[in-house]
């Protein structure tokens, strides 16, 4: 793909107008949507609206004139929009290592007897230590396995699970409906975490029987710099499950002030304390521009720009070698490469004005977030990596140490 | 105390031109800061700027380059300057009945053995709630006792003891000092929940044995709607205390993304998952705004507006019972009474622009903010109070229905 014909596939981009719906830097190609989304256009309105408007003006009446006590299980519904559940199956709440804590906690104790919580080897990392941290609290064994043996290792000691969708690394997707499957025979259940596929992959959470799943606000969602994350219960596990973070906003009637906690019914007891509503307010614009968008035409263009990405990357930077998944229905909407200097080429990339992201130990990641991203942009990518590759860039002393947050 | 007096008291007031400071609406009287403090004028512009600047033009480089990583230790350093800690001492993370749980469950698996959850009966839900679960998930019992039998119910049973410094009912302070030797004495520590107490009376953490607190951003601290909460922890027991909430966050190399949690040190570990920048931005504007006033000058200030509206109060309003004890040592920064129709009463001055709060089942409770509140509202409120009541017109039925949240 040349760059005119790049450019011929982005003005037949059905998506193509909501690039303008985004305010990004002039000059950069942002491949790391998937890591901290950006700045939707009318996020800017409606968080000034927020703070110099709701609060500013209204201050304590805000909870009720402007919604505010209503926006966990509003901005929830419109996720569940998202992943396939029902609007009554969403709630928006806390960080996603909290809620990955709920609900692996409140499925393991609905599972008494069994001994072992079962996670994937090499999931990102807060998935790992959470579920460590709820093992060693309930009294049971953390056990992890690669995903080829994952099927296997549930059993009739499996307690409950914790697998992410997408990887973080390598952007394999597992097939949710055959693995929940293979968890109802073991008698147990899956927690999901969708942060790297609510908005980027279809996710249908009814339809392949997922209980219960946790994800991020702030990647393909676009709701900001640490956006509070969302929980979804299936509903006949929502009166069975029991929260171990009783906060008084997930009691039955918050504002009795009763002594003795009663759980909300429904999703209402997955909340606890008082949701931050500048953060919330960033989170429900960047939902809201994500629903205006047809979600057929986000997962195909994902797609196209995955394929477009592999082959020009094969073309003009073979020494770097594809991680993820040629098949689109088993990868998740980022593409991701093998490389020993993946650090200081994705640095220098960087520094050219192409925005991607390291994983430790080697792998250079790249977010496709079909909103924004255009063929142009993939072709521009790969040309700078080339370029940093072919001039030997990437060696000079500025790209070899490793940054804290890259 | 004359309107033209209060006007005085206000003209010589050593705080006065913090009021200018804040966005306060015109023609209102705002004596529920205690709830939701105001917005600092500041905020707006510290908002956009993480907005615009910060996240829409530098994108995920804002994590390292506007230091948004350091913000959960830099916040919690400034926190530390108000309640009497060491800036190494303090975190700034989630809620405050997340952090209930995390300080809770940590206390009371340091303790092994001891059978007991000790609380204040009647004392916020939340701390309530989170206790009792705590109690649940770890096996143990919860027991409540009323202020003055609190000292004799600790004993070597008691695994730890959640307390709030001010009830937020009452305003009633516990001898923070004599509390913490009566625990030591047990063998046994408090959580102190700070909420009512952080910028708004004396703390001194490090000077009375304080080990544990939590305490709340978004009421004294001025930091916005749900702000994110605080944890602090004496530097002694830093190290000795396990954070049940193992997120990434809170891992000693989270960018390392290692499989095995290995706690950071110092408060590092208190940390769990993404921090809610948006909120935290808003948060850190309001602790500076508080960390410019003379501390000193703000608690007698404070004591002298419950004077002066105590005062005129029991001239103009004898049907409310002061609630609140006289001795400003012993009691917070704000002002209850009580009325059996204190709901309807409360919603008819909040009708006329005093707003204050109703507290189930019969206080009517005022905030007394030093920072931007002046005698003449004192006065003005006391006056509408007293109309309201020789009117009658709380006893419209529009007043009557309580609402969801006041």
């Amino acid at each position: 793909m040349t760059i005119d014909e790049a450019r011929q596939r982005d003005a037949a981009d059905p998506l193509r107008a909501f690039r303008a719906r985004f305010d990004l830097p002039p000059g950069i190609v942002y491949l790391d949507g998937n890591s901290l989304g950006p700045l939707p256009r009318a996020t800017r309105d409606r968080v000034a609206d927020m703070v110099d408007r709701q609060w500013g003006r209204d201050l304590i009446a805000a909870w009720n004139d402007h919604g505010w006590i209503d926006a966990p299980r509003r901005i929830g519904a419109k996720i569940a929009a998202l992943i396939g559940s029902a609007e009554d199956e969403v709630m928006v709440a806390d960080s996603t290592s909290v809620n990955i804590f709920k609900l692996l906690t409140a499925a393991a104790r609905a599972n008494p007897g069994r001994r072992e919580i079962l996670a994937e080897a090499a999931n990102f990392p807060t998935d790992l230590h959470i579920a460590a941290g709820v093992a060693d609290l309930l009294g049971l064994t953390l056990v992890t396995a690669s995903p080829d043996d994952l099927a296997d290792a549930m059993g009739a000691h499996t307690a409950a699970v914790i697998l992410p969708h997408v990887h973080y690394r390598s952007a394999a997707r597992y097939d949710m409906a055959a693995m929940n499957a293979r968890a109802q025979t073991a008698g147990t259940h899956i927690v999901w975490d969708l942060s790297h596929s609510a908005g980027a992959v279809p996710v249908d959470s009814s339809g392949c029987g997922t209980m219960l799943a946790v994800g991020c606000g702030y990647k393909f969602l676009n709701g900001g710099p640490g956006a509070p994350a969302f929980v979804h219960v299936a509903r006949e596990w929502q009166d069975r499950l029991h929260n171990p973070l009783q906060g008084w906003l997930g009691h039955k009637a918050p504002f009795d002030f009763a002594d003795a906690y009663e759980p909300a019914p429904g999703m209402g007891r997955w909340q606890a304390g008082t949701p931050p509503m500048l953060s919330m307010a960033a989170l429900e614009s960047g939902v809201d521009l994500m629903l205006e968008a047809d979600m057929d035409a986000l997962f195909a263009k994902s797609a196209a720009l995955f394929d477009a990405f592999a082959a020009r990357m094969a073309e003009k930077c073979p020494a770097l070698t594809l991680a993820s998944s040629r098949e689109a229905e088993r990868r998740g909407s980022h593409i991701s490469f093998l490389h020993e200097d993946a650090f200081p080429i994705v640095q220098a990339a960087i520094a050219r004005g192409v925005i991607g992201d390291f994983r430790t130990p080697d792998i250079a990641r790249f977010g496709l977030t079909p909103l924004y991203t255009g063929f142009e942009d993939i072709v521009r990518a790969a040309d700078t990596i080339a370029e940093v590759i072919a001039t030997g860039t990437w060696r000079e002393a500025r790209f070899r140490k490793r940054g804290a947050v890259t």
